[in-house]
């Protein structure tokens, strides 16, 4: 089968690699329909964080089940299924208060001894705990329905994590910084699933804003650092939003959620800091200040997500601007590393 | 009249200065009936935080109403009345929404122009909007009775919103960090208040671990540093608490905080870091950990507290372990310097 694999910084190919197999009870084989390149991905590629050569990649998968093991009862061969982008085993401490990434067998698609996701085919561990049956099959979705599913696998799942860490519920006021397929889904996570009121999106790139409001939010902030302080202040009163997602993980996109975020607020911070950004905890006292921060427990999610896609009232999908066969991995890469390109999904 | 000022580190006296006298429409003129000492009142005597020579001291203390203002309707000469530690003017955006440590016009006694709570009698800003009666007046309490009303103007409400912050709710399992007067009015709003089902005091000290047992803490914790994570895992089936309270403020109980506290949960922390601690945020990623950090709103707990004291079920006045006259807070000082004294109450 074929995979893209990590060479270098800058550098992947798409090479043979052995075919997985059901290796555990418990297993399934999955052949991929869809996969994707992720911000993370990038990381790497840009050598920021470092990878073993010959590595595989890919973290966010749908696919067709062809074989499962014996003890797996959940999913069936043919299964249209959705996979989150890490599993759990389904029946640890963990995992049964709805925190997979918790696992003490938790694995992340394409680290350690996981199949990547950008390739043909991956073993899925614990399958029936992992993959949820996205209902009628592959004939009941057309293209954009297929990546509506995919996005789920993480940024969907990830952007309506970090706005509920922030708190967002019903009625809110909500300031999103990043305008990547995170920060993206964030805004439509806060509106169409947690029911906020008012999102303000920071985004200085015209597609991303047309995105932003597309997704819902009800005004954009062109400007960044202390221009977009002022900004979100002018907006709200000179009080700042309670509620904050931080969807890009540097110490100056921090300190922009700290300081358009009001007192007595809460930012939730998806933005998986590669720089690592400390917090003074004094500032945050006399403001009463909260913070979480947390990689997405996908599969906590998912189950309700895949339900509304499958009804029709979520379409995360246009998130994906550019969809490349699996063989041009390579330019997938490359069109998110030149920012031409929001999210690539790829077809094997 | 008489009231406490501040010298030189380790050095306070108690000495005459000027009658206050009703300034502003909706000023109260109030006559002290109880005051105490704040581990907070420490850091100038220790010289970790620098203070105005012969500036004003103290701002916890319960009193009766002398005179008010002509716009004042709420509180009436000779109610008993318990006044926040801190103080909003009641009408603005943030004191609405409970935060009136956020007002633009907050101030605390003790502090910049506000009159200190270690003395006789202090001009109280916006008395309708802060001062909580104390129904019956002053014949309807005993002591014991004034002490657990004294000890709702900062501890107990600092304790009850350490607890808060953490997500203490119903049932919950509960670990507090510090066993100072705060810590403890954090186990007894855990228990007391919030319904926490199990509440970890760590303390290594006999008296306030029986005072911890007697506000409802299940288990003591004797340890610290490393020997606490794993006394707290060993407690915990090796996956630490929801909920954390940290009610010290030094790095070294930040860290024991974040050890002690599951993946997913929540440290709510009330103690003020004069020392400044920084968290770093790639730590809480993985393990999805929120932290909250605030100053008590004290006015947005007082009613609710005052009412519970009245009712006889709440009762956080063993915080005090000593009962000096005005004229010895120099001797209350030292007594809680060299830990000799949870708490000290002052009786003009």
């Amino acid at each position: 089968m074929r995979a893209a694999l990590y060479l270098d910084a800058g550098d992947v190919v798409v090479d043979d690699v052995p075919d997985p197999a059901v290796q555990l009870p418990s297993d399934a084989v999955v052949r991929v329909v869809r996969s994707c390149v992720c911000g993370s991905d990038l990381w790497a590629y840009r050598d920021t964080f470092k990878r073993e050569p010959r590595s595989r990649l890919g973290h966010e998968f749908i696919g067709l089940v062809e074989e499962v093991g014996s003890e797996v009862t959940r999913v069936r061969p043919g299964d249209l299924v959705v996979a989150p982008f890490s599993y759990g085993c389904g029946a640890c401490w963990w995992c049964l208060r709805g925190l997979p990434t918790s696992c003490p067998d938790n694995g992340t698609w394409g680290s350690g001894r996981d199949d990547g996701a950008q390739g043909e085919i991956l073993r899925v561990p614990f399958a029936d705990a992992n993959l949820v049956v996205a209902p009628g099959g592959l004939e009941a979705y057309d293209d954009a329905g297929l990546l509506d599913l995919l996005a789920l696998t993480d940024v969907m799942a990830t952007g309506l994590h970090g706005a509920t860490m922030a708190g967002v519920t019903s009625g809110s006021t909500v300031v999103v910084v990043g305008d990547g397929a995170v920060g993206q889904c964030a805004v439509l996570g806060s509106v169409n699933v947690l029911g906020a009121e008012r999102v303000i999106l920071l985004s200085r790139n015209p597609a991303r804003q047309e995105l932003g409001r597309r997704f819902g939010a009800a005004e954009v902030v062109a400007v960044r650092g202390e221009e977009a302080k002022e900004a979100v202040l002018d907006l709200t009163d000179g009080h700042g939003a309670p509620a904050v997602v931080e969807a890009v993980g540097t110490p100056e996109s921090w300190q922009t959620a700290l300081d358009v975020v009001c007192d007595g607020g809460q930012v939730g911070a998806v933005g998986v800091p590669h720089t690592a950004p400390t917090i003074a905890t004094m500032p945050l006292l006399g403001r009463n200040l909260g913070v979480r921060v947390g990689i997405a427990p996908v599969g906590h999610y998912l189950p309700d997500l895949v339900d509304r896609v499958v009804a029709g009232t979520l379409a995360p999908g246009p998130v994906f601007d550019l969809t490349l066969p699996l063989e041009q991995t390579p330019e997938a890469y490359a069109a998110m590393d030149r920012r031409e390109a929001i999210k690539v999904a790829l077809v094997p």
